[in-house]
């Protein structure tokens, strides 16, 4: 098959994208948000965020990772942050599958090149890769913020379970990390957020 | 205000994207792609395609315009390509009040770089610029086509308007020019486009 043709197949493969939903509300629209906008957006906060990224960050791979990181879900169906690690092992599994399948329409050096890449993203060790999954993780708490509670509240989402999910982000941008907990602190004291199971709401402890 | 605020600002406010729908319809999920997904898919196409740019195009800038092209559409909606010029004007001065508004809650340095942009992918005289346009007319066409025929079928759009439309595609690329002229030459013969109004059909007359 020609190189072109090869590409086409795969531009119309990952358009399937935009059928994923994910968890998030979208406040306003009363729809989940789907993972091709989501990756959309990601790709806008890097670019935009460029400056808070970790010294020797390349913004133009961190935007190629945040645009391919989801395509696996075509396969795998996107998976809620908060699940078990069972649950978990499963979808890593299903994900390296859909992988192995979606890239390979590609030809051999691009499909090799987005593996290399997705890897990457999932590895976590290069800044590039801290930066994108600290946006990665961002992105939800910012839609959860605009939504009045959003995923947090239609499953029972505390503070505590939110706040070491901060750590990912703080890894890959202390100042995102501090913004996020800002953002933490806000939900409570909004009541967007519960603090703790059972707690009885001391929004104080989650200032920054 | 701080920078991190700004951006955040605009991270946030960009989100409406998501809520702007164009004409185009998704084949497969019953519904009209919104502006935030398109933006996504054309920023993919330029990663996927980049060898069919244009000499000294720089695919991360290509990838940053086609991000951007569509925001000014959060005030201004998205307008069908087959309008009046008339209609056309209107639009125009609509989005660029859009720009005006939606680029200043960056940062001053970031707002003007957005908007130097945007600007380049509206004038389309450099090859960045020529090969993002390229792609954001190739891919409703590509969906159109998904469809069975899509806003085509749905607008009464023939071939010969469909046609003067893909100079605009050869311009930015020799290569995805040809592969539009192919699918305009295989929607006819598949009835997705009628070859001109009131014509009796010759299929052959659209053979690349």
């Amino acid at each position: 098959m020609e190189r072109l043709e090869q590409q086409m197949r795969f531009v119309t493969e990952i358009g399937e994208l935009k059928g994923v939903l994910r968890q998030t509300m979208l406040a306003g629209l009363s729809r989940r948000e789907n993972s091709a906008e989501h990756s959309w957006h990601l790709a806008l906060m890097a670019l935009t965020l460029t400056e808070h990224a970790p010294p020797g960050a390349d913004i133009g791979r961190v935007i190629a990772m945040v645009l391919i990181h989801d395509l696996v879900e075509i396969d795998a169906g996107d998976l809620f942050l908060y699940v078990d690690p069972e649950q978990q092992s499963r979808q890593d599994a299903a994900e390296r599958a859909a992988a192995d399948r979606i890239f390979a329409l590609l030809p051999a050096d691009q499909a090799s090149d987005v593996r290399r890449l997705w890897d990457e993203f999932s590895e976590r060790r290069t800044p590039d890769a801290k930066f994108a999954r600290a946006l990665d993780r961002l992105q939800p708490m910012l839609e959860n913020m605009a939504a009045g509670g959003g995923t947090w509240q239609e499953h029972g989402i505390t503070a505590d379970q939110v706040l070491p999910k901060v750590e990912l982000i703080e890894d890959g941008s202390p100042a995102l990390g501090r913004l996020a907990r800002g953002l933490i602190c806000r939900a409570v004291a909004a009541g967007f957020l519960a603090p703790a199971l059972g707690a009885a709401g001391q929004p104080g402890e989650y200032a920054v």
